[in-house]
Order: C-alpha cells, then sequence, then structure tokens
C-alpha cells in the first residue's frame, strides 16, 4: 500500500486510542475512516469488531466505494462502512467519524421529537469549519437508528441534502456522525459537538427545561 | 507454568490497569478470571486484595474448580472465585469480569424492586454476543447481596437458568459480573453494560421517570 | 531565540496538553501564554487552531504588544491573543490561560443575569493567590462574549478595573480565563477555579437554588 | 536519609501523580504522609504549594512530630501537617492522606448539619480495613473548617475519640482525611471512601432525598 495509506492508518489509530479513553468508542463501537484517493474512490476504515483502545495501524482496512476490500487484507468491513462511503461521496468530506457517547445517546432520544438539536450561542461553535461567530444556530438532524444500512444511508443522503449546512448528525439511541476535509479537522468536529452536547444535556438538568 | 497462563494473566493484569483508570475496580474491588484450561479445570484468577492499577501478571493465582490454588503460589484466592467458578461451569464462559463502578451500584439498587435492569433499543446492544440488532431487550437481572457465597453462586446459578439469555447480572449494592468466550468478549461485555448503565442513570434525572 | 522562550514554550506545551486531557481544552479550543521578556513585551503564545491535545513547543509563537509576530516563525497568532496582551498589561500578569469547560461554560451563562459567580467559603479558595483564609468571597466576573476583539478587550479591561481582586473572569457561554506571577501559578488558578466552577454548578443541581 | 524515606518518598509521589489525575488534588490542594519511624517520630510530607501532578519524591520532606524539618531539606511544610501529626500518634497510623475532590467538597456541606455522613450496606465498604461485610454502618464525621491549624488538631482529636471505628472525616467545604496501616492501605481508603461519596452524591440526585 501507498505511504499515504500507513500515514492515515497511523492516524486513525491514534484518533481511535484518544476517543476510547474519553468512553466515546466503548465495547468495539463506533468507527472511523479517510480518504487515501478519490479516483477510483479509496477509504481506510477502521474494521468490524475491533476494540478501539488497541487499535493498530496494520488493522486498518482499504475499501472502494462498493465497501469491498482493496487488496489483500484480512478483516471485515463494518456494515456501516455504507455511511461512510456516503458522506465522503456526498459532501466531499475527506474523514469520517462516528462515536457513542454517553451524552449524544441520551440527546439523540431526548430530542429525536423535534429531529433534530438546535446548539446555538457557544463561542465553541466558532471551531467548525466556516463558521466565523458564535452567533450561529447549529442545526444537528437526527435520524431514526437501522440496521438496513443500504436504506439508512439513502435517509442520511436525503437528509444531508435537507441541511446542507449541518456538520454532523445523530444516529438514534446510536450515536454521532461528524466529517471534516481531513482527519484532523473531523477530529476537531467530533471533539466540539460532544462538548456542546454534553454542555446542552447539562443544562437541561439545571434549567429543569424538560420538553 | 504453561505459555498460555502467561499469555492470560498479562491480559488480566492489563484489563485491570485499563479498568481501574476509569474507576470500575477502586480500592481493591472487583475482580478478573480466565480460563487456562477447562479438563480439569484451572482458571486465572486476580488475587484477593490486589490494587488493579498495579496489578502484575504473576500476581494472578490458578485456581482449580474448588478455588484451591495449582501449584505453589503465594497470594490468597478472593471468596468471590466461587460466583467465576460457577459462571464459568455453568455457561462455558472463558472469562469472567466483576466491576464496581459508581453507575451499576446506583441501578443495581434502584432497580432492585424490579428485579432487573431492562435495557432496550440501543445500538450499543448490538456489541453483545449474538444480538444481531438495536430492537433487542436485554435483562440484566440483580441479584441480593450476600457475604455467604456458596449460598450467593446457588443463588446466581438459579437466576441464570431463569434468565438464559442474560450477557451479566448485577448484585445490589455491590457491582456487575459479565463474561464472555474469552477475555476480548468479556471486557467487550463490561464496556458495553456498563456505558448502557450510565446512558439510563443520566437518562433517569433528566427524564424524571423516577419509579 | 532565547533559551527563556523554548523552556517557556515547552511549559505551555505541557501545561495545553494537561487541561486537553481533562477535556478542557477541546476543538482547538481556548488559548495559552506566558511572557517571555516585558521590555520590550514578547509574549509565548499559542497559535490560532491548533490541536492543544498534540501542541508541539515548536509551534508556540513568539509575539509582540500589538500581536504581531516576533521574527521569522510560521503560524497565525489568535485573535483572543489581545485579550492575553490586555491581562498582561494591565495586571502585569507573567501568563494567561483560557480555557473552555463544560462547567465553565454553563455557569457563565446561567449567572449571567447578576453579572458574575460568587465563590465563597472554600478552602480551595486559599490556593488563590493572596488568599489566606477559607473566608473568603471571590467574585468572578461575567463578560458577554463578543467577536470585536479590541472591543472585547477594552470591556474586560474595564471590568477588571472595577474588580481588582478577581483571579480571572468568564466570558459568557465561552469560557475561563484567568492568569499568575508565573506558569504554575496561573495554571494553579485555572485548577481552583474549574474545580470550584464544577463544585457549585454540580450543588446547583442536589439543593435545586435554581435561580 | 534511610533507604526507608526514598522508598516512602517515591511511594508518595506516584499516589499523589494518580489522585491528581483523577481530580482529587488539583491546584497543590491536598496533601499526603507516611511514617518513616515511630520513635522517635519522622514522617515523610507532601510540602506546602506543591503541584501534585508533578510532585517528585525529592520534593517530599522530613518532619518530626513538631512539625519542624528533619536535616538539611527545602521546602516548607504544610500547616496541615499537625493534622497528619496528630492522626499517626492519637491513631497509630502509618499512612494519612487528604483529598479534595468533587464529591466529598459537596457532600461535606450538604450533610454538616448532621454532623457526618452516614454510608451504609454497600459491597465497597467490605475494602475498610477491619470491615467483614457489607452489612456496616460507617459514619464519616464532619468537622467545621478553620485556619488555626492547632485547634482544629485538637476538635479532630476530640472527633475520633468519639468516632473510634470512623476510617476517615470530613473538613466541611474543605476534603477528606483518611489513613491506614501503611501507604497501600490509606490509598485504599481514600479510593473507597471517594468512590461511595460520589454514589451517595450521585443518588441524591436521583432520588431526589434532599434533606
Amino acid at each position: 500500500m501507498s505511504d499515504g495509506f500507513e500515514e492515515i492508518a497511523g492516524g486513525l489509530a491514534a484518533v481511535a486510542k484518544g476517543f476510547h479513553a474519553r468512553g466515546w468508542l466503548l465495547g468495539t463501537s463506533g468507527n472511523l475512516s479517510a480518504v487515501v484517493q478519490r479516483e477510483p474512490l479509496q477509504i481506510a476504515m477502521s474494521p468490524s469488531g475491533a476494540d478501539k483502545g488497541e487499535l493498530r495501524p496494520e488493522q486498518i482496512l482499504s475499501i472502494d466505494e462498493h465497501n469491498h476490500i482493496v487488496g489483500q487484507q484480512g478483516g471485515k468491513p463494518s456494515d456501516e462502512s455504507l455511511l461512510h462511503i456516503r458522506v465522503v461521496k456526498q459532501l466531499g468530506a475527506g474523514a469520517v467519524l462516528h462515536t457513542h457517547s454517553i451524552w449524544n445517546t441520551i440527546l439523540s432520544d431526548f430530542y429525536a421529537p423535534q429531529g433534530g438539536v438546535k446548539i446555538e450561542g457557544y463561542e465553541m461553535l466558532k471551531g467548525l469549519q466556516g463558521v466565523p461567530t458564535h452567533e450561529h444556530a447549529e442545526w444537528l438532524p437526527i435520524v431514526e437508528n437501522s440496521q438496513d444500512m443500504p436504506a439508512l444511508a439513502e435517509t442520511i443522503g436525503d437528509t444531508l441534502n435537507q441541511h446542507k449546512a449541518a456538520h454532523g448528525f445523530l444516529l438514534r439511541r446510536h450515536g454521532l456522525y461528524s466529517w471534516g476535509e481531513n482527519l484532523a479537522q473531523a477530529k476537531r468536529h467530533i471533539e466540539i459537538l460532544e462538548f456542546l452536547l454534553e454542555t446542552i444535556g447539562r443544562t437541561l438538568r439545571i434549567r429543569e427545561q424538560v420538553l
């Protein structure tokens, strides 16, 4: 494989380890990907069922746009790779990260009747690509969870078409997806959205703005 | 001792250190075991009273099915080894892990009147062995705590007979037991159940669904 | 650059890494500075947009009192450097640290109608420079957030003139600033104020003293 | 100094680093001690004002029963050494640890009107020296905070005389003291009491058993 792949695989493993330490990828949950090349599409992707706290670069898979393994690797691509591929192709993202945190799980359910979480007026929002001020309202859409990945990929594609400014979305009682032009930006977006979701969740309890 | 034992002992010490860092094995609480061989049964088991954050592989004990030390080792087997042996023999588990977390302690008491915690509809459940979808209801039975280990082992045996699909159980105001075919799977199950118990505990406070 | 700068840059990177691990500098948020020399003023400052968990000493910028880079370095000074420079010049601080924690964000909003947070009667207050007893009332002023940095620097200057005993201030829905004679003291002040804000936030929920 | 002192100093520094990482010794708060010899009394003690996350063994002071430094060391003994000396002399403790955690601070205030915290029926209690069962009621006395250390030492002495079975005490809005026959046991006691205080604090919020 190319040098690019190995560097990207090392980066994915490092992010996985850090997020696992924060409790965002427990129990082999979540997955991480980054684009190696566009034409034809090749994506470096964490394998199904791996312990993210001990993920080694050599476990990272290389997949194509149909979620088939490129080359001679072992390991099984996650079914959720289809969602990563969708985000990469539709938005031109260079990296996609998916976390299962306590707070994203709770809020993905709590705000599901509203269809999304509105995050507004926090300085932290400025860290999202293209947001110049805290006077910004980020809408994080919530999509119902499903095990039918091709169908879910379609639903997500439609949702992202309706919310073109979104920097992420939540799967209900499942987790958070975010992305970026590259792995560093995707990591930044996850950290920001996880921070803001926890802030909102803890504020709910103080203000008792229970819906 | 066999190479197998040494590798298993190293694995148990690594899991112990990681769980201690998360606050799931504070104050020498909890214990960890894995099967070395079945016939005759030999189990690698953390010793009584050890600081799990500093557990060294050479402290891991080798015990038989009667909780007697095999060979010339020092160290004292924990009385709770009887519960590990029971789970290993009754379910054929290859590893058993027992944690004392804040949230498993709180929920083991809060839901004790219902006899268990129902965990339903979370994607995270898919990480439990044999669960293909989030549309699954996991019943985590709660057993009253006791210092009479042989009697407690019997009660747990009966409880697991009644709830054959369970991936773990709670001892009231005491902690969580889970297991797996091997250490990696048992670790995955503990991480998943701890995550889900914390999620449920924190949701209770937001939704005020206090029973 | 001088030996002094390199040592200070190493110290800033170490503090950044530690605070990032605690979740106080997620998503490239926050910034850190320390004075290298007074006449003319030279400040070592974290660059804009850096991942604080991976900040390397060689990324630290050297800026003057007008937020211009001194020497041949790359990197872009943060607009918020103006606030650091203001604190350094007005208070004679030797180091200024700015964190974005969950609890400082929540309380900066919750207490904004009162114009500040009163922290009173905690032993932890004794760790603030010049405070000899827990029988002390610290007033942490809250300033409305803004993207107009020169104007915000003026407002902060006025606020600090009105509250000369303050060891820090909050920007609403943004974060905490604190400082000290040197980096070690500024770090101590941040740890103390973060601890006390979390203590107050969690107490609110138990006592239901919701305003 | 003796080999014993160096080994003890290394142990104190390691415990300090671990507790600081957990947020129990932020902002130079808290202190740690262990007996080097009894006749005449010599105690290894953390110095005043040190960052516990970076405490080095060579910073540990050697003090006598009057809180005077033994030998040629630099550093300033903490005024709170008097409390450590009192516990060592009155109870024969071999090590004394004092932490400032969020939860011990909150509960030390919340339960102050009752004069203490009753901790009952948790398996975790079995880790306290001499407690054979979870069917134990631990009374953790709460003492009003003061800056008059000799007077506070007397009050604590009286309180411990009244509660001879106690494994620790709280100073109101200040922190937790616990001890043991040696450093390992004192560390175990702190971990257990911190765990139980957090469990009780979080349970309060769910059950709304607000007094």
